[in-house]
């Protein structure tokens, strides 16, 4: 029985999906300090009912967040036995693993990104007057540590771009802004990873759609920790040197605006997930532009949420 | 027990998604002339266990596909009574209700289709030299017959794209051109309903990703059935008037380029759908331009698959 002193103190929920052992089965994890607790484990233990994965607890809304609480208040701090597991001892996977459609990507959604864009990309100098919205499938998604395939028969300007991920927890429809932020269940943070010159008639899907293009965790931290998505540091460095720094104030659509904006028109669902935006700082921008190749170790953060370090390895066929 | 004559003279599989009545749950069927054949219980009439929905069966491949045909050549032609409904009494739903992903859309795929676009739309004259790759989200599937939502607080331009839909059966990472085909289950049709407006620095996703703009349907037919999908007349009318008509055999990029092209770097998957994009003679390209609005008819024909017939309808908010 682990004691986890500091527990009690707040509501702080980590999430995570994780393996115990390289054959176990993905199993959803609360952190609690230094240990991961298994939530249906828990709940098990107690003689209750959990769910095992990220999106059965969404699914299950607030009654299961509320549920999964009053398991952990229950211990008194003593954790059952069986049901804790070191950090260090477990293995990370992406929070959601497998999104049930492609993650909404929002483009040029940061002031001086959208300088730089322009400057070297295609596109405009002006500020979008809408949010610019593009998809990455759930082949994308790879979880903490995993590699970033590079295949040099495909792209010479593979890029990063580090950014607050949204997980949306109930079905928005035609939400008004003010009742946006109430759809989230919670943020993470994403690597929105891109090879400029795939870009195909002005399309950004296969740019940002190759396999293992989204680096996303390393957990979940539910929306009452994060009550303001808009205060938020993160950063961003390429082999130790650091490439983007800025904060989520300066996105130039809000968190409630993004989701407001799209279920104007595109059903938001559980589950859902947003990639909000990449700040400035990003290798097309560059003077010289600077690319990822094999060997390189990208580490992006978002304060509050957690680190993401990935190395980029060659993956180009025969 | 149901009579048909027909059915044993082929291998012939045109497979629906249908429900029996309104309460009843989504079911797999296979047509045979105008019955809809529900697969789960003829394999449990013949003490057999097949997949009860579109998916499952995708995912049980080859052998499920020829499990299917041996319960139907075992009937000797006579339905076991509680198998069979006749195709009027049952509602036809999109033959995958819910992708597991987006819709991967093709854009300027068809050569005279190019031209217009650049002429009325923002996109070059040039022939793509590679595939235009977009998305539609889950949320856009709408199965035969349902109403597509027109918003006119949102979109004045709403437009009609008839298109082969292509489903893929087995997974697909790097595959040569001359393997492609091999990798697809079946073909359909798909409306890429478009809001010609809604284009954002240059991403069509929330132009062809809002909900209903998929109209799907109203069968898949096995890809045995059609070893060349490029042969494939494929027309569109609306309000009776014809819009499009074109042949398949026109594509920019034929099917076997487009699957060996999207997975050089993303990985296709059983279940998938590529909508391989629209010959000439959409809205955007008539002089004068014309749009759909509601209580319009729009009726798409793919030869040999099947044909789709929707409602246009008001969606406003107040």
């Amino acid at each position: 029985m682990a004691a986890c002193s500091r527990f009690f103190e707040g509501t702080s929920m980590k999430l995570v999906t994780y393996r115990a052992s390289v054959e176990a089965a993905a199993r959803l994890g609360v952190l609690v300090e230094d240990l991961v607790v298994d939530v249906a484990a828990l709940a098990t233990a107690q003689g209750k009912v959990l769910p095992g994965t990220m999106l059965g607890l969404i699914d299950a809304g607030r009654a299961g967040l509320d549920a999964l609480r009053d398991c952990l208040d229950k211990t008194g701090g003593r954790l059952p036995a069986g049901t804790a597991t070191a950090l260090g001892n477990v293995k990370l996977l992406a929070p959601i693993p497998r999104p049930r459609k492609n993650i909404f990507g929002i483009g040029l959604n940061y002031v001086e990104h959208v300088a730089e864009s322009a400057k070297s990309l295609d596109t405009s100098k002006d500020l979008p007057k809408q949010p610019v919205v593009f998809s990455k499938p759930p082949t994308t998604v790879i979880g903490p540590g995993h590699g970033i395939e590079h295949n040099r028969k495909i792209t010479q300007q593979l890029d990063w771009e580090v950014e607050l991920a949204v997980i949306i927890g109930t079905t928005a429809r035609r939400v008004r802004t003010q009742d946006a932020l109430g759809h989230v269940f919670g943020y993470s943070v994403m690597i929105d990873v891109s090879a400029r010159d795939n870009r195909r008639a002005g399309q950004w899907i296969f740019s940002k759609g190759q396999d293992t293009y989204a680096p996303f965790g390393p957990c979940i931290v539910t929306a009452d920790e994060i009550p303001d998505p808009q205060v938020l540091d993160l950063w961003l460095t390429l082999n130790g040197v650091e490439k983007q720094r800025s904060n989520t104030r300066h996105m130039l659509f809000k968190v409630d605006h993004l989701i407001a904006d799209i279920s104007s028109a595109i059903t938001l669902e559980p589950g859902d997930i947003i990639a909000s935006g990449t700040p400035e700082g990003v290798g097309a921008g560059r003077e010289p532009q600077e690319w990822m190749w094999p060997g390189d170790v990208v580490v992006a953060c978002v304060e509050g949420i957690g680190t993401l370090r990935h190395a980029v390895v060659d993956a180009t066929p025969e």
